[in-house]
Formats: C-alpha cells, sequence, structure tokens
C-alpha cells in the first residue's frame, strides 16, 4: 500500500464519524427556490438558515419515499406557490403566485396520509369547534371580555380573540385586501391577513383547509424529533383547564424524559433504546416499535385514535365524540355540549364502550413495552375511578349553583343570561374547567401527587364546592 | 515497525475514544437470568433495553466492591426472585418464585448501608406518618374525599388515595389473591395486588419493609445520575405545599444546573469540576468531594442527618424530630403534632439545639467549598429569621381561627368536627400549608425572590390573615 | 515522509478536534492571584475549579482585545483588590486589602462599555426605585410585613427584604465594622456586612456603584452563554407579576429553545446558526448577526435601549420612563408612579412616541431576520390593542375600589392609609400586579394561550373584577 493510500484511509476513517451516516450529495434547490433564496436569505436569514438545516433542503432523496429520484430539494417555492390557485390570498410577487399561510392541504402533497388524518383529528377543527358552539361563547365573554364595569363587558375583539383562545385554536384568516409597501426592492403589493400571524392547531387558512402544520412541527425545520418532545404540547397543554405538560413532568415519565440526552430523532422510534421514556407524542401519535424494530403503534396523526375518554370536560368528562366536529353535538337538553348538566352523556354523539375498549387497547400496547399486564390494569382501574369521581364532584357543585341560581344569587341560562360571568359562577367554572381537569391529567399520566391534591387539584376542588355551598341560605338537606 | 501495525494502531487510536473508558467484558447474565429473559425481553423489550444499559447489566464487576469477582450480572432473578419466603406475595412462575414488589430489604442483599440507612429516612415511613395521624387523616378527608354536597364527605377511597397523598408516601401492597390471565403462553396465575402499582417513598411492601428505591432510581436503569438531578425530587416537591423544586429552579444553583451539561455520573462528586452547582441531592444525600479528592459530605441515605429544622410546618416548623416514626409524637395538647396549635414544640420528641448545629455543620461543609463562612452566615441566619416569622404569621392566623371557631363562624376541633373542610378553614390551612412553607422553603434554597413574595409566598399569605380577620365580626383587640 | 513524522501528523489529526480552537497557552496568574489560591483552592476548592474553567483564567490573551499582550490571567486578586480605595468594606488581609463586593465599577476597569451602559439601565437602580417610592413602601409593608394581627403588621425587617423584594432587586450593603474569627490560619478579623450575601441587579455596593454583575453572569464562571439563557432571567421574572418566563417557555420561541443543544456561546451571535430560536437576551441586550456576520442588533447592557413601553404597570403600562432612576415622577396627583390612578401618564417622565417607535424599531430588527413584515406588524399591533385593553380594564377595577373607599368599606389613600393592606385591596392589586401584567406579559411573547386566559391571565382579571364589584351595594350605573 502506498504511503499516500494509507494516509487517504486514515483521513477518511478520521473523518468518517463526522459524516456519517453517508449521505449521498442532497438534490439542489429548484430555479424557483434559487430565485427566492436570492432576495430573502439576505431578508430572512435566521429562517433560511433553519430551512438549510431541516430535511426538506436535504430533499426527499433523503427524507422520504422517493429517495434518490428527486430532482429539488423541497425550498420556499415548492411549499409557498403550491396550489396557488386555491389560496384566497395568493398575491402575485415577482412573478410568482404567493400566498403566506402554507396549509395542511399544500403538505399534503407530499405527505398525504398525515394531512388525511388530520384532518379528522379533533385538533384540526378546534376553531369552529370553540367559535360555533354557543355555550363556550359565552364562556369566552365572562372570562376573556374587556369589563368596563363589575358586570358589563362585550365579546373580545379579534385581536384579543387571536391572542388568548385562538393563539391555541387558531384563527380564522381573512383576506382583507392589499397594502403597498416600501422595501428595499422598491414599493410592492402585500396582502393583509386578519388573524395573520398564528399557528394555532385549527388555523382556518384562505384554502378553506383547517390546521397548521407548524404548530407542532415549528417554523422551517420541520422536525419530527421536536415535535415528539413535551415543549411542543406545552405550548397549548399547560394552564390549569389542560395541565398535561405539568403533570408529565411531574410524572416518572417525565423525570426520565428530563434527564435524558436522546436526540428524538430516529424512525420507527424504540422503545427502551430510542427513548427512554415515553413523551406525550410517543402515547398518542409516534409509530413506536421495539429494539428489534417490530412495529408496537403505528403513526397517526388523527389523536383520537388512541383516545377512550374527552377527559376534558365542559363540564363533564364523557366517552371520545365519535366525529371531530363537535358542533353538531347537543345533548337532551339541547345544548352543544357532550353531558347534560346533570352529567348524563351525550350518548348518540358519543364512541361505545367496545370502540373506547378498542382505543385503550391501541395505547396500551406500548404501556406493556416496559410494564406488566398487572400494572397497566392497575393504572387504568384508577383511571377510570378518577373520571367517574371527578364527574361526581362536579355535579356537586352544578347542584349547588342550580340552587343558587334558583334562589336568585345569580342569574344563569334559564334567565337567559351568561351562566359563567357572576363571582359564584366563576367559582363553579374552577370546579370543573381546573380542579377536575387536574385531577383528571394528573391520574391519567401518572402525575399524581400534587398536581392531583395540592396544585389545582382536589383541594380546591374541595375548598370550591365548600364555597359555594357557604352562598347558600343553609345546608341543603341530604 | 510493520505497515500493518502501525495501521493498527491509527485504528485502534481512531476508535479509543469511543470505547473509553476501557472496559472489561461484562459478566454474562445468571443462567436464571436468562431464563426470564427468553420471554420477557419479547413481551417487555423497553424494560429489558433500560436494564441492559444499567451498571447492574454491566455487573458488580463495573459497579461495586467485587470488582472482577461476580460471576454473574445483576439481572431479572437476582432481584425478583430474591427473598422469596419474606413476600406474601410471591408466585409460583415458570420454575421460580417471583415477586413484582423489590423491595429495599431485597436491595440491601447488595446495598445494606443504604437501605440500612434509609430504614431510619423520614421518608421511608412516609405511609405510617401519613395514614397514622389522626389530624392528617381529617385534612385528608376535608381535601381529598370527595364531596356530594358542600359539607358533606367521606375518607377518599383506596384508589384516590394511591392517586393523590399515597402516590408520594406510598402506598400499602395488600396480597388480595391470584387471578388467571390468557398470556401468549397459555393461562397463567398472577397475584393481585392491591395498591399497585406504585413507586412511593414510603410503600410497604409485602415483605413488610417501607420504601421503593425505585422512587429516585426509576426502573431498570437504577440510576445514580437521575437521582441526583432535581427533576427526581421534583415528583412530589413541586405542589404549594412543598415547592422545593420549583424555588431551586428559581434559585442561582438551579439557574447554574440549567445551563449545565455535566452528566452528575462520577463518584465522589467533585464540587465545582463534575457539578457546576449543588442540586438537592448534592446537599441533602450524596458523596460530595473536592477537585482533588478529600471528601466533603458522606454519602447518606437517611437524608435527617444533613436536616436541622422540619420545615414543612402542619402547623409549625420546628427541629427535626428524633424519630423517623413521627406517629409517636404527641403535643401538649395530646395531638400527634411536632407543635401545639400555640406553636409551642414537643421537644421531647424533637433534636435538640446541639444535635442542631451539628446537622447544619454537615450540611454547610458543602456550602464552603463555594461560598465564604460570612455568606454562608448570612444565609443560615436570614433561614432562622425566616422560620420564626413565619410560624408567627401561622400564630397570627390560628388565633384568627381560633376566635372564628369560639363564634361559631366554622365547627372545629373542640366541637368534635373536622378543623380543615369548612371555607374558612381552607383559608387557615393555604396560610401553614402553602405560603408558610413556601415562604420558608424560597429562604432554605436561596431562592427567594418570586417564590417568597408573590407566588405563593408573603403577599397570599398576608392576604390570607386579612381576610380571615373579615370574617371577625370587628378588628380583635390588640 | 518518513515514518515517524507520518505518525505525528495522524495523530495530531486524530487529536485536534478535541483541542480545537487552536489556543495559544493561557497567561500565568498574576503573583498576588497566586497567594490568593495558595489558600483558597484548600479552603473554597468549588469556585476556584469554577473560576479555572473561565475565560478571566483563561485571560485576555483568550477573552479579549488585548489578545496576546496580557501578562497575566483575570484572577482572585485583580477583582477583589481592585479600586480598593473606594470600597468602604476593603479589608486588611494577608498584606491586600480586599472587598468581597466586587462592583460593576470594579469591572468597569476592563468592560467600561458595558458597566456604563448598565449604570443607565432600569435595573441598576432596582434597589432606589423601590425604596425609595413611599408607595411601592406602602405595597411592601402591606403584602411583605409580618402580620400579629388581621390588620396589625410592621415593615418588614432587613432579613426579610433581603430575602423577598431585595434578593431580586438588590440590598444595600453596609459596612458594620468587623468581627474577629477562629480560621485554620489562626484568628482573622473579617469585615461584617449587612445585606450580604445578594446578587440582585440594583445592589448598592460598598463602593457607592449600583448592579452586580453577577447576577446575571454568575458566581465566578461569568460565563456570557449562561446569561444568554432564559434560566438565568428566570431567577426574576417568574412569578405572576411578571411571569416573563413562563410565558417564554409555553412560546413557540421557548419550545424551540428548550429542544435545541445549541451551546449559546459565539459572538457575534448568528440567527438561525448560532442560535435556533431567540432568548430573553437576543432580543434584549445581545450583539446578534446574520449567518454571514451582519450585525442585526448592537450589544447593550442599558436594556432599556429596545423597550418603548414599560408593560409592568403599578398600576398601569405606560411608555418608558426617560430616566432609568424612577424615583422623581411624580403623576399629576403627585404620586411617584407613571400614570394617574386614572391612567393618565406622567408624559413629562416618559419617553415620545417618536422615541417609542425608535426602540421597537431597533427590537424588531431581530424579528425580521425569521418573520415577514406583516409577521412583525400583526404581532406588534396586537401588542398595542393589549396594553390598551388591559389598561381599561384596570381603570374598571380601580373605579370600583375608588367607590369601596368612598363607601367605606376599605380605608385608602385618602384616609392617609396604606391603600394595599385589606381584602378588597387584595383583590385590586392581583387585578394589575398579577393578571394584566401577565396578559401583557403573553402579547409581549407570543405566549398567549394558557398565560393570556386561564394562566392568571383574563379569566382572573375577569373573575377578580367580578368579585370587587360584588362588594358594592349595588351594580354602578352604567
Amino acid at each position: 500500500m502506498p504511503r499516500r493510500v494509507f494516509f487517504a484511509i486514515a483521513v477518511f476513517l478520521f473523518c468518517f464519524p463526522m459524516v456519517s451516516p453517508l449521505a449521498a450529495a442532497p438534490p439542489p434547490p429548484s430555479s424557483d427556490t434559487e430565485e427566492c433564496l436570492g432576495c430573502h436569505e439576505d431578508i430572512h436569514p435566521g429562517i433560511v438558515a433553519d430551512w438549510r438545516k431541516s430535511l426538506h433542503a436535504a430533499g426527499p432523496a433523503r427524507a422520504g419515499k422517493d429517495k434518490g429520484k428527486a430532482a429539488s430539494s423541497v425550498g420556499c417555492a415548492e411549499c409557498h406557490t403550491a396550489r396557488e390557485e386555491k389560496h384566497r390570498a395568493s398575491f402575485p410577487h415577482n412573478g410568482f403566485s404567493v400566498h403566506v399561510d402554507v396549509s395542511p392541504a399544500d403538505c399534503a402533497e407530499c405527505h398525504g396520509v398525515e394531512a388525511g388524518q388530520y384532518s379528522e383529528n379533533l385538533m384540526s377543527h378546534a376553531y369552529g369547534n370553540l367559535m360555533g358552539n354557543s355555550v363556550y361563547r359565552q364562556l369566552i365573554n365572562a372570562s376573556a371580555g374587556p369589563r368596563t364595569a363589575p358586570a358589563t363587558f362585550s365579546a373580545p375583539g379579534r385581536d384579543t380573540m387571536a391572542e388568548t383562545c385562538l393563539y391555541c385554536h387558531g384563527t380564522n384568516l381573512a383576506f382583507n385586501g392589499t397594502v403597498t409597501r416600501d422595501t428595499d426592492l422598491g414599493e410592492m403589493e402585500f396582502p393583509v391577513l386578519a388573524g395573520w400571524p398564528n399557528q394555532g392547531v385549527g388555523r382556518v387558512n384562505t384554502d378553506g383547509s383547517r390546521g397548521s402544520c407548524s404548530a407542532c412541527h415549528p417554523r422551517h425545520g420541520f422536525s419530527a424529533a421536536m415535535a415528539r418532545k413535551p415543549y411542543t404540547c406545552k405550548q397549548c397543554h399547560e394552564g390549569p383547564d389542560v395541565p398535561a405538560f405539568k403533570v408529565y413532568q411531574a410524572s416518572k415519565h417525565g423525570n426520565i424524559m428530563a434527564s435524558s440526552k436522546a436526540d428524538y430523532a430516529p424512525s420507527p422510534w424504540k422503545a427502551g433504546t430510542d427513548f427512554p421514556a415515553p413523551t406525550c407524542a410517543a402515547c398518542h401519535i409516534s409509530e413506536t416499535a421495539t429494539p428489534d424494530g417490530t412495529i408496537i403503534t403505528e403513526r397517526t396523526h388523527r389523536i383520537n385514535d388512541r383516545l377512550s375518554y374527552r377527559l376534558f370536560g365542559v363540564p363533564y368528562a364523557t366517552a371520545h365524540p365519535k366525529s371531530p366536529d363537535l358542533s353538531i353535538i347537543r345533548n337532551s337538553q339541547g345544548q352543544p355540549l357532550t353531558a347534560d348538566l346533570s352529567g348524563k352523556p351525550a350518548e348518540k354523539y358519543l364512541i361505545d364502550s367496545a370502540e373506547q375498549e378498542a382505543r385503550s387497547k391501541k395505547m396500551q400496547a406500548l404501556c406493556l413495552a416496559c410494564h406488566s399486564g398487572s400494572w397497566v390494569a392497575g393504572h387504568f382501574a384508577r383511571l377510570e375511578k378518577s373520571v367517574a369521581e371527578t364527574n361526581q364532584a362536579t355535579l356537586s357543585a352544578t347542584k349547588i349553583m342550580e340552587e343558587l341560581w334558583a334562589r336568585g344569587k345569580a342569574k344563569g341560562l334559564a334567565a337567559g343570561e351568561n351562566p359563567f360571568d357572576e363571582p359564584p359562577e366563576f367559582t363553579w367554572t374552577r370546579v370543573f374547567l381546573f380542579y377536575a381537569n387536574s385531577s383528571r391529567f394528573a391520574a391519567a399520566m401518572s402525575g399524581g401527587g400534587d398536581y392531583a391534591v395540592f396544585a389545582d387539584g382536589r383541594f380546591q376542588l374541595n375548598q370550591a364546592i365548600a364555597e359555594l355551598g357557604g352562598l347558600l341560605p343553609r345546608e341543603p338537606s341530604k
């Protein structure tokens, strides 16, 4: 072996670990994207840098099924000019027809399965499920509407809604004409989009599609690994109404995850080797496998697939709704709620116990990768009890509230009034929205302890019921 | 040097950093464990993968004092069949007698010092200290018992207890016979364990021992490094009653720790080189050393060793109890509390000031590794003041509560009633359980600022006292 | 090429990545510092180890503009004996005159630009801005003063203040003589410093200078990378009055940051390559650049430079004050507040709209590195609306409070009484201090959703207004 060859081998060996896995040269950007980059790499260098590190920039050759076949990477033009005729707010821009709101329908050009599943996910309907529900609208007005006097308030305006409820639920993007702006390249015309910016899970896009993939795969890195980490879910599942992230972090799963340096990137995602403890995504979405590659759970962007209950109760937790569109639900009292005020479920609109069982089984498949059957059975039996018990507590509070309404201590639905806007009504709302929900999330994720008792759990629940009861003239007969 | 040799050296050098430190081949699993793995690696692959990365799998040859002598690693059989005759719930399983609840007494077969110390740690008695305390039981019933009407509630059931208080304190595992289940390998019999799953610090095991090592060394990795991180302690020290984790995270120690990429693994654990700032474990448990290896603090699993105070006050903070069994304590009013309702400590059961001083000195040894004597003295002087001042605030609130009881505004102990279940009693409970405790934790860990004032600290404390006072017919004479 | 040379090259190549970047040998410690280390490396090994890893230990040759010229590194003596004649508490110590409180004026010997800017930063005046404000003093007394009866309280003592408000604002270090202590080296004399330890941002040092660089560059590592991470800011910006860290963590920026393994070290700090999403420092302080090195924002330790508003409202958010010394401000009612109780700003003391615009532009320069103009415009337009709307809510609450004062339901300023100490006054305080501020921070950092509504946001704001209104005999006329 000549020294030259030997030297080359040594250098190759030395360099090898830095370039592993052996990568084919990525396909170049398309000529359209090159044109975008020509200006935008100067104007928005950060976001272009983000993209350059993404699998999209590496191209389908790296990322997907068409490995080696793609002529170009997936760049600016591929997404922002896709289906331009479908987007009401597409605008002419240097010879292209561009839209700012890349939508799940655009992404579906390559990711059809995921977009299809997501369209049947409760989350994609988050805008309509909130704004199309007359009861929820009253809760919004009472809790987010600006008050000019103790009992005088209006519905929150568009900007306030975008910053509060719709930050997570998604705004309804409306095309409000165009505006001319001075730019470094002279005067240019841009669309005015009401509700922009927004990346809520149920954003209504200018092509009529629902959702925003960047809600979980943020910005231009589109990372799957990032979406698998609980910090992503935390963006919207952190408050006292849905403290899923807080509960997770205080659970043993959360402890192990916080201590891990795993990169959460490989797919399929192997239990015990690739990830040391499940994250939100592991249980609810991801394709998981055993260390030898046997699939445990199939990837789904229709999160309902593994959910037997709708734990989030307004005011009661029930079996999961059948349709992702909740605005069609009517309880026996004609309200768009999954249960009556007495707790009776609107069964016609909810999955039955066989489907509940099937969905539980799907989720439990992953539990069993690390836990025994009796462990898993014990855990889920407790969750069932917690659902029943917190629903019972909500019923106790609701009965007191109904008596307070009957006695004129507050003006509720029967009087044609907002049932959420007076002091005792806020206390009642906290019972079901904060404390019953927190207790259930703590039960669901083995994050019991603090979040089940003293941190917006049963302590506050019982205190609120006691306080509501204290507003009655006397102890109600038992 | 022939090229071949040279090449070998180069490759070795290249590979060297990946296999460092030079490891002897680990001992193989025992034949019993091999038999377990034969099935369980298929059934529960995640947990087996977790174990394969542990020091137990690497064997005592790596992990302990018998380096090089062990014939086998520490695997499934070594722990789950240990002392099988002592476990009431051991069950026949493919020729083995297996128990699911590996206990500190099992671990003591190899880790006798640690298990011995832990048995004298307050935490190992957490079940009895809670459930054997008649006053605490009333607090449990008032705050976690399901309410069917404003003032009507029962004691929480076994499942609710397992999900709330006993999630951290530990359940009392009871053997409730066996159940036959269909498995992939045919019908098999398994024990039914009430209180399972649970990993609380004071779990009462089926061999009668107390505690669960996996409370802090989770699952089958048994990592010391993980237990040294605050995320472990967070599982149970996060709520408003014991916000130790929150305070730590907002402290300068927590800031430095969050920013560090240290792996927290070496032992002894060297201040300034192995860890940049102390964690919960560093101050309370770990063996720490100077960078040159001089021991600063000795490892102890009897956490009381470095605790002069019991900061957690129900209702008052006092000197630390002598015995880890708190159920034996009686204050001068005959209650199982470390102090009277007037704040007078039950001195007979508490360590004296000389022992307090000795314990403080032990903890301060580590402080002094990075701080001057005047820094440390200043810090602990403030803590003393905060203990006194928050106890005084509790006394103020308690006097108001006693007057409210006397005036019939609530029904307390004297009337043979639960003193924690009515609205003003919840407010009083928040004073000592949430706000006084939070203020003390903030003082103890230099996490002052927000947690000492506005985040469940003195602001809420003073508000609660003012509100309690507002329930009196007039200002009490001063 | 002889084999020997070849071998050397191979080994060099192999080792190269471990020692990159090629470092000149650091300059040695000065002889004075060597003398300090002689004892203190034994006495306080942790802190010396911390320093040994710092850029100070590597010396100006590595860290600064005098690269290669420095004769010695920056060690103990360089800082703790600097300007010794200026420090009232300098004390003789083994032939040196030493002071414990290294101050910004000491650091200015090398870091003059930073110290100069910081002296004009609101934060350096945090002690006086709090303690020199008669209204704030009443808030302190009501919320942190120990209560011996419902309405009887004193001003908090020095130790309580050090542990609460002044933990962040900084203590006023007072030289209280000296004390003799037994040490390993015999009897030695040390100064007694009231207010020590403390690292608050506005600490008044014994040389009369204001601030503590170690508030953000902690201990003896003095790391810029650490200060750039949000964990540093969290120390003081976490509570319900200033929940900046919580909001950030729940924002998309916080999500991306939490998921990143960037080391936050290079300078200038390049958007998209060095940092994937901005931290507190990126927007408020740091020198940032495009990936090709073009400066986007200049480093400033005068944080006001990029702040158009003072979002933190007591009780109203206003344009940012002109001077960092807020004690000079008087509203039209003569109070040291940036606005009247009616919300009218004390315009004379506040920056005008042109300056607001200029500051916004500075901050937005970084936004535009990753976001389009319409995105940024939309975001800031919403923030303006939120400022106006939350100020309006504060006005609503204040009007109710004024009516309660007028009706004798509480005793306020007009009666010469503390306006923050009675139950309805605590509720009013929570409106502006917790809920209006939280809502604004959520708006400012796109951390909307939970923190804008249910997590101490508009829900609690509206509940508090409703509860305040419920204390009035009847609904005020509309």
